[in-house]
């Protein structure tokens, strides 16, 4: 196995560690570096205070290959990233010329001017190289100190961030060899089943690869991301994408496509390629499903529109629906999403409609809370199914969503367009 | 000042460092103890990997009064952290019968049969107390060295780490002096303005505290959390109180109230106060504020119900809007977004309706992407208002939402229920 380069993370900045915010960059910068094969080999989190600044970097710096750093590159007086890691580093701060026309570019392109304090910005580590940041005024920073060991300093806003790292700092990565050019990583997502079945299929394909590839999972509501990471060198990209391709094959219809597919998208482009459209009826998800559509650009193709009917008025009085069924069967219950789907559909005239029906909770009523019934209405026919749904009000909402989702899902594959699955990339 | 105690949190889990999860523990640990007066000094994650753990835990015992490691306590061979902590400690590991009957008892209540693995999770770090898991099989530890310094190991799923923090860590460090019993904190939220605006208006009020609070900002989109944290402990919970009031007073209708209230909630708050109900008409947010209503539990007693009508032909036939009407000014505008409202208040028989049209994007159309107008009817009359939002569809839809709900509560306070803003509890 080839020596691979440690690198670690720092995030400065004192919400971090009062929990005012999430540190998304970890998750960022560790999947992005993940998928070139270079793993973080730790991280961490210190406040805006010179003292832990400088502590947290020189440990870090005495036994990494490569130190990344974000945030405290602002222009105000607590933004003391550069100036303490100069100095850790034993090199001075100086004036960049090219820095400086960048910033007076970004203010005179908004109109507006900058203050004295943005020109400190103009300052960086002796010797670094600026990373340009057309999205703030603050650049990153690229130092080598000539030994093989580089520290490069990025600044927190997300907006700025992402951007320099995905377009600066990983072809400078590339270049030197520390990451990957080809994708040592594949991923894939499943729906429908849960992480311990996925698992239990999937090893066994992964047994005659052990400590050549490792297998992590990642469970959303309803969904498992998987991802196959080619730990060893001799793991070719081609042997990546066969495994990938039996691991499609053993999860089969709950394999949901490689990357990280969006459930509604899927739905939407098939009906689109077909010129039919869609029409939702939901009473517990409030919304939620309709939204989930309306979420995919170009949408409105396919999508007519949707109905939340809360309360049973609502119910009779928009879709129709006839005050008998919803005496005899109830609200929740197989027959009333059947007749919801149907009546949706035919009221917006769309091809395809389908209806959620339940109750969220905390409240049940002649079910228990978590009880949701699916209705889908299609040229081919009309279809119910009823879940139960562990969880809170906003997760049964969230599983419900991708329970009707995915019923939709199957029911296209196994009846109407059966070759929803792609090959791998 | 007096002398705080340092506390680190070093968070294991390779799922962590490669992008697959977020640090949560990081920001409910944080957020729990500078609630308290307590900050974490610094944070940290390491890979499943003993010399990592070793490591990293090592650091940390060496410079912080409290350590709280989380994760790797399970029952499978790569869950090390006790074995791994118990050695930097120079401690042996035993069996602990307490754990032991509570593991059996876990089991037996759901009807299963431990495995070998599970009692692996009985033995804990010599002279460790172990901390109860009624979710799970991994007991949390606590462990004290005698000379002031204390190690606290945590089970890695939320729904065990959570509450064993609250109900079982806090109250010892309460116990201790480590934190204040008293809150050293105060939390409001402001809405419809920025955060450089809100900074503007309480930083003078601020000013005289220097060194005594300070003050953190978290923006959502469309809303601002503002944390108040006495640092000092001349600083009284009374003064903080009158800090926050003062705070409110120069917000005026941009403050929404003390801890994170939902301006979803607090609309049907008011409207269920009143027995009022309301209903909603939606193009470009596709069901997403419909949703927001039905994420309050009760919403049905005052939410009717929501029409979302993407098409054209939806906003036709669902709400009987005149061709010409849409012909005229295009569905994307001031009358539209009012006649919408005032179409799904008679069709749902509402009091109150609130409707958003606009384009979310990427596309614009008469106007450009991220223009939204919001229509309210109300019994007092009806009301319509532009906004335009920078941002890719989903933040536009998210925002136009947020705009939706601020212009409602905005609405309510000045023409119908004047007391919406709430006094300090």
């Amino acid at each position: 196995m080839r020596h691979h380069k440690t690198v670690e993370f720092i995030a400065i900045g004192d919400e971090l560690l009062i929990g005012l915010r999430s540190n998304g960059h970890l998750t960022f910068i560790g999947e992005q570096l993940a998928r070139r094969g270079l793993r973080l080999s730790s991280a961490g989190e210190v406040p805006d205070h010179p003292d832990a600044i400088r502590r947290a970097f020189s440990e870090a710096w005495s036994r990494a290959d490569l130190v990344l750093v974000s945030g405290g590159l602002g222009p105000t007086s607590d933004d003391l990233t550069c100036e303490v890691i100069a100095s850790a580093l034993g090199r001075d701060i100086e004036h960049n010329t090219g820095v400086e026309s960048d910033i007076r570019e970004f203010f005179k392109r908004r109109n507006r001017v900058p203050s004295a304090n943005n020109f400190k910005q103009c300052s960086i580590i002796a010797g670094a190289e600026p990373l340009r940041n057309p999205n703030g005024t603050a650049p990153g920073q690229w130092y080598s100190d000539g030994n093989g060991r580089i520290a490069v300093l990025l600044p927190g806003p997300p907006n700025e961030l992402n951007p320099m790292f995905l377009d600066q700092v990983l072809p400078r990565l590339e270049s030197l060899g520390w990451v990957e050019t080809g994708s040592k990583e594949l991923e894939f997502r499943s729906m429908g089943i849960g992480e311990s079945l996925v698992a239990e299929k999937l090893e066994p394909l992964l047994e005659p690869h052990k400590g050549l590839v490792q297998i992590a999972y990642c469970a959303h509501a309803g969904m498992i991301d998987v991802r196959l990471n080619a730990i060893d060198e001799s793991f070719q990209p081609e042997q990546l994408r066969t495994l990938a391709e039996n691991c499609r094959d053993v999860l089969g219809e709950a394999f949901l496509g490689y990357g990280q597919p969006d459930p509604a998208e899927l739905i939407l482009n098939r009906l689109r390629a077909n010129g039919q459209t869609l029409a939702t009826a939901e009473s517990c998800t409030g919304g939620l499903l309709s939204s989930r559509f309306t979420d995919i650009s170009g949408a409105s193709k396919v999508f007519m529109g949707g109905l939340v009917c809360y309360r049973n008025e609502a119910k009779e009085s928009m879709l129709d629906l006839p005050g008998c069924l919803l005496e005899q069967h109830g609200a929740v219950s197989a027959e009333c999403a059947a007749a919801m789907a149907t009546a949706v559909a035919e009221r917006m005239e769309a091809d395809f409609a389908l209806s959620v029906t339940g109750f969220a909770g905390p409240d049940g009523g002649r079910e228990p809370a978590g009880t949701v019934y699916i209705g889908y209405h299609s040229p081919c026919g009309i279809w119910s199914r009823k879940e139960v749904f562990p969880g809170n009000r906003a997760q049964v909402k969230e599983r419900a969503v991708l329970a009707a989702l995915n019923f939709m899902r199957l029911q296209l594959m196994r009846n109407e367009v059966p070759d929803m699955i792609e090959s791998v990339k």
